[in-house]
C-alpha cells in the first residue's frame, strides 16, 4: 500500500467540540486538518463534492439518551455526502466513480464495502442523491406510503414545506389528488409552493392569526398532518384533524432548538383524548425504516423527477468551512430548497 | 295496535339530570317512571335483563365537543343491554327471543330493525354478549389485530387488566406468545391475573415505586402498551417503550375523572420526540371501527371461550336503581370483572 499519492493534500474536517444548548453556534464546531488516508484492503477513499445538511443533525449533536448514536466530542460531524472515488481497494469501485454515503463533514471520506452506493450521473444529477432521490425523498415517499396513505380529496398539511422533505411530501400528495397546504416562513417560499409546486395554499406559521388562516385553508379539516416542526403548529393543527387522521412524526425542528419548555396546563389529556375520540394515528418515522423499499422508491421517484412531475430546488453553499453557519441557518428556516455544501468541484457540471 | 298488554307495568328509567365535573355523583342521575310502550310497525320491545356498565359512559355524560353524541339532559342514559322480546312487530323476532342492543338504563327498550342482534342461549350465556363476546371483547380483539399486532416474545402491558377489555387483551396476548404484565389496584385482582388468567406479572399502579416495579417486570422493555387509563401510568410506560412499540389508545379512565389538569413543564416535546426517535405508533380505537370484523371475531373468540382458552369474570349488581353507584364504582376501579346490572330475571339461569 502506497502512502505517496495523497502527499501534500490534507483532509479538512469539521468536528464537534461541545454540545449546544438550544440553537447551535459556531463555537460548537472546529475545523481541523488531518492527513488524507489511503484505503486499506476492502476500503475506498472519496473526495467529497456535496455535503448534505439536514435537521436531524441537531439531534445528533445532543447526547440525549433518546439518540442512540450522538456524535462524540472531537469526532467529525455526521452527514450524507456525494463524492468521487480517488483510491479504491474494493473490486466494485474505481477511481472516478461517483458515490453517495455518510461521509461526514470532511474533504475526504473512507468507506468500507456496503457503506456506499454508486451513482450514475447520466440518470440524474449526482446532487439529487442527497435530496429528492436520496434520504429526504425516501423519507417523504416512505412515510406517505407506509403511514399516511393519502387518498384523493383528502387534505394534507405539511410544515417546512419548501424544504427537502416537505416539498416532496406535498408534491406526492398532489399527485395522489389531495388538497395540499404548505407552511413556510417567507413570502418567496410561499409563492414557490403555490406557483411552482402547485400547492393549494401556503401559510406563514408565524403569523399572529395562523390558527384562523389554517382553518380557512382547510375547509374540510385535515386528514394528514406531516409533522416536521413541532411547537405551536401542532397546537393549531390538532383541533382541525378529522376522524382517522394520520400524523407521521418526521421531525421536530422547533423543539430541537428549544432550551426551555414552557410551563402550562398539562396538554397530554387533551392530546390523548383527541387521539382516542378521533382515532388518530401518530407514528414516528425515520428514513432507515424504508431501506427495504429503496429500489421501488428509486423507480417511482426517478420516473417522476425525469418527467418533471416532482420538482426540486437546491440551496448550495460554497466551501466546507461554511457548514456550521449553513446548519444554523437551516434550523432557523433560512435555507430555500435542499441545503447542500459544495465541498469541491462537481465534474459532472464542469461544462 | 293494542295498548292493553302492558297495562299496569311501568318502565323505570334512569336519566341524566346534570353533567358531572370530574367524578360523577348520584346527583347526576334520576330514576323516573314512564309507561311501557307498545311497538310500532317495524319495532320490538324487550324487557331488559342485563345492563352493561362501561367506562365510555363517563364520556357520554360530558358535552365536550370531542364527543359527538353526549347524552342529553333529561334523556335516558345510554348503555348496551341484553333483553328478552315481549312484543314484536318485526318479522324476524318473536316474544321470548333474546336480543342484545343499546337499550339504555331502563326496564324496557324499544328497538327498530337493525338495532338489535339475536342471541342463542345455547351457544354462550346471554350475558357474555355484553362482555367477552360483546363490545369489550371486540374492542380487545380488534385493537390487538388492527393496531397492536402482538408477536411471540413481545412484552405487552395492559392497565385496568382485570376489567372487561383488559382481561381479554392480556389473555389474547398470552395466546400469541407474549409476556403479559397487567395493572390492577387490588391484591385479589392481581392474584386473579397471575393465578387464573396466566399473566406473567401483575402490578399495582398506585404503588409509590410503580415505575421501578414496571421496569423490573419488563426486563426487555415494552412493545405494546394498551392504554386504558391515562395519567401517571402512561408516564411510567413511556421511557420503557421499545423501538416500534404500539400504543392502542382505548380509554382514559383516570383523565375522565380529572377536574383539573396539573400545571407542569410541557411534556409534549418529550412525547413527540419519543414517538419520532422510537418510531412509536399511538392510535385511537373505538369498537365501532371493527364492526366489519364482527363475524370473524365471533368465530374466533367464541371458540376460545368455549374451549376455556379465554376466561371471563362477571361482577353482577342486582337492580336498575343501583346503576349510578355501580358506574361511579367502575370509574374508581371498584368492580372486579365485567360490570353488569341485573335489571330483571335471567330465564336462561332459572334452573
Amino acid at each position: 500500500m502506497t502512502k505517496e499519492s495523497n502527499a501534500g493534500r490534507s483532509n479538512r474536517r469539521i468536528v464537534l467540540v461541545n454540545r449546544p444548548r438550544g440553537e447551535p453556534t459556531t463555537d460548537n464546531f472546529r475545523l481541523e486538518r488531518a492527513p488524507v488516508l489511503e484505503p486499506d484492503a476492502g476500503e475506498l477513499v472519496a473526495r467529497t463534492i456535496y455535503l448534505s445538511l439536514d435537521p436531524y443533525m441537531r439531534g445528533r449533536m445532543s447526547d440525549s439518551p433518546l439518540y442512540a448514536e450522538p456524535v462524540g466530542i472531537g469526532e467529525v460531524m455526521v452527514g450524507g455526502s456525494v463524492g468521487q472515488v480517488i483510491a479504491s481497494r474494493l473490486d466494485e469501485f474505481s477511481p472516478g466513480d461517483f458515490v453517495v454515503g455518510n461521509g461526514g463533514w470532511q474533504d475526504y471520506a473512507t468507506y468500507q464495502a456496503g457503506q456506499v452506493r454508486r451513482l450514475e450521473p447520466d440518470v440524474a444529477p449526482i446532487s439529487t442523491a442527497l435530496g429528492v432521490l436520496g434520504m429526504p425523498g425516501l423519507t417523504a415517499w416512505g412515510g406517505l406510503r407506509e403511514i399516511a396513505n393519502p387518498t384523493a380529496e383528502e387534505t394534507l398539511v405539511v410544515a417546512a414545506a419548501s424544504g427537502a422533505v416537505g416539498s416532496v411530501v406535498g408534491q406526492i400528495a398532489k399527485l395522489r389528488g389531495c388538497r395540499v397546504v404548505g407552511l413556510a416562513s417567507s413570502a418567496d417560499k410561499r409563492s414557490y409552493l403555490t406557483d411552482e409546486l402547485g400547492f393549494d395554499a401556503a401559510l406563514d406559521y408565524r403569523a399572529d392569526d395562523f390558527a384562523r388562516q389554517l382553518e380557512t385553508a382547510c375547509p374540510k379539516g385535515i386528514d394528514i398532518y406531516w409533522e416536521n416542526v413541532g411547537g405551536t403548529v401542532f397546537d393549531a393543527v390538532l383541533p382541525l384533524l378529522n376522524m382517522f387522521a394520520r400524523v407521521p412524526v418526521c421531525g421536530l425542528i422547533l423543539w430541537y432548538k428549544a432550551t426551555e419548555v414552557p410551563t402550562l396546563a398539562d396538554p397530554t389529556p387533551r392530546l390523548m383524548r383527541t387521539i382516542l375520540v378521533k382515532r388518530l394515528k401518530l407514528q414516528g418515522l425515520i428514513v432507515f425504516d424504508f431501506d427495504a423499499l429503496r429500489s421501488e422508491f428509486m423507480a417511482e421517484m426517478g420516473e417522476w423527477v425525469r418527467a418533471g412531475a416532482i420538482r426540486y430546488r437546491e440551496d448550495v453553499r460554497e466551501g466546507l468551512e461554511r457548514g456550521p453557519d449553513a446548519l444554523i441557518g437551516l434550523l432557523r428556516g433560512e435555507n430555500f430548497g435542499k441545503l447542500l455544501v459544495q465541498v469541491s468541484e462537481d465534474p459532472t457540471r464542469s461544462e
